[in-house]
């Protein structure tokens, strides 16, 4: 199959986003939830900004502080001789992010162009979220939106829940999973009277970053966590993979668009097709990827070679998928769904 | 306070226990879960075993093998020039147990004389646990005993439960915290309708080893995860901390008796007390553990100054516990409830 990306990508960019505050700068804007909500498409922008800082002999580092519940910025003496991850600052004993990320709501009745809240939509506001907020994705269950998303602080990487009826207002609903645990994606519906959700937990010990799935009565809380699927030897997700897009429905099965990648980070997009009634069954996956890095601003940016996808709308054989592309910008690709299928291959019979 | 241990400590050695086949040996017996059941003290004890090994060239590991549903044994030549820790192996790219844990029920009508089974009581049987089962906790809830404990694979290690009535036949619940998570204590009643757990979750990230609470409607399904406790920097609890004994009621607030352990692994144990109806909330701390290695049967042994407690059973002013000495061997200390509440200081006022 060809995959033909939007021809006026990226659809957002850095330049689109007015800063939180004046002394803050935007870096990137990328890897946005998606949500059909009456006649609009709304995507949750992964903002991440930093202060600004005229003095390369320093980081500058901006995080939440709960005690005065407001951002603060603090400045770290960089070491000349130590090489420093573009990402995070290690200074003394204490990590920091190089940047500090929230949610910006944007809104567009055709899918493509879209307008874009002047203001952060969900900021951070609680010690969990003290380091920012990424990656949301949106799942509607009954009318009700559910955000879930990367809470990052001094204590860990965790996943958050809130809840939307109007993308206007929002409610904190607590952690869902505890440290590590990101690229969590909730099946949009029961399934035999248990709700769903894809999950990658952290190990320090043994495990390799790979897909869990949970299962929940009340999308709080979640247990009876089973291994999904792991990495492939040799292959465009040897390195670590996580839930991508949230899963949809077909009459083949839950597809899964996930992101897999080599240990060089070069993050990809494949599908998963899982059981519909056991959806911790894997029926078949793809060998190759869907989409790879290739156009220039996926291959270029703030981390080159990167496309990171958090939802998609599907509507019958149409998929719009949106997707996080070098860490830097937003872009689209409209998909067929009997494409989409083309590319995976069973990997086993539905039991 | 006083602290005086048992005359006869340790009170089960690794003497006492029938290797589960005729090429193991056991290499340590230590970390019991506690129940009183009936009108009998009940141990739940991790038996560490590896296979018989006669050529120190070779590493001989044993885990279980689900295809075949039994432990095989594996041989894997040893590199000279390495240094190997007592507890792992890394070869090539996999990592193994140097021993694999299961658990053997111990019986007792006056706490300190146990007649032990000959024949392991729990055994790995699934993925999960293919490294072994450790560190089991007991929770009694309305006559049915819960039963959670470390699985550990290749896939990391998971907090799985199981549940009996009667020690004898053992349901498999399935896993209630996903990779990495130990030290899980599970509280022995509701409050204000949910059931609340304490987890040690792990972070490659940012976080630290530190206790956290959860939430759930079930036992099964957790959530609503709170950081509860923090390391104490340049303390005896400066370094890991976690659950120990499943906490017990008092009219002060629920007792937990948990360990902390130095950068150096020295393990000791101390009191938090836990608000009544809001148990995420720390009233009082050991400022100095109630208990350090200090008997020869503590600081010596398969790993030296450690002192790692499940269990324990309080009936009244008594507190009889129990815990695991050098990961080799079971002591027992009765404790008076007033005596272990001196150790605490107040350090939050409840709310």
């Amino acid at each position: 199959m060809a995959i033909i990306r939007y021809k006026n990508n990226p659809i957002i960019t850095m330049k689109d986003i007015k800063p939180s505050r004046e002394d803050f700068e935007v870096i990137g804007v990328f890897n946005p939830g998606v949500a059909k909500f009456k006649d609009e498409y709304i995507l949750l922008l992964r903002v991440a900004e930093r202060p600004v800082n005229n003095d390369p002999s320093y980081h500058r580092v901006g995080y939440y502080d709960e005690g005065i519940n407001s951002i603060v910025i603090e400045e770290l003496k960089k070491d000349k001789n130590k090489l420093y991850d573009p990402r995070v600052v290690n200074h003394a004993d204490k990590s920091y992010l190089t940047s500090v990320s929230h949610f910006r709501a944007a809104r567009s009745k055709d899918g493509y162009n879209f307008t874009i809240d002047d203001k952060p939509t969900i900021s951070p506001t609680n010690i969990y979220e003290s380091y920012g907020i990424e990656d949301a994705r949106i799942t509607e269950i009954d009318g009700i939106y559910y955000i879930n998303y990367s809470s990052a602080s001094c204590l860990g990487i965790t996943t958050s829940l809130a809840s939307t009826n109007d993308f206007i207002s929002f409610k904190r609903e607590g952690i869902i999973f505890c440290p590590d645990n990101k690229d969590v994606a909730i099946f949009p519906e029961k399934i035999d009277g248990k709700y769903y959700a894809l999950h990658r937990p952290s190990s320090s010990s043994f495990g390799k970053p790979e897909m869990w799935i949970a299962e929940s009565p009340d999308l709080m809380c979640w247990g009876n966590h089973r291994h999904l699927a792991g990495l492939m030897e040799d292959s465009w997700d040897s390195g670590r993979i996580g839930a991508g897009a949230v899963p949809f429905k077909t009459q083949y099965g839950w597809v899964e668009i996930y992101h897999g990648a080599t240990a060089d980070d070069r993050y990809c997009l494949g599908i998963m097709l899982l059981d519909l009634k056991k959806p911790w069954v894997v029926i078949a996956r793809s060998e190759v990827p869907l989409i790879k890095p290739e156009a220039s601003y996926e291959k270029n940016g703030f981390l080159g070679n990167v496309i990171f996808a958090c939802g998609a709308v599907a509507e019958g054989e149409n998929i719009k998928l949106y997707y996080g592309a070098a860490d830097e910008s937003v872009a689209c690709i409209d998909l067929n769904l009997s494409d989409v299928l083309e590319n995976i291959v069973i990997t086993q019979k539905v039991t």
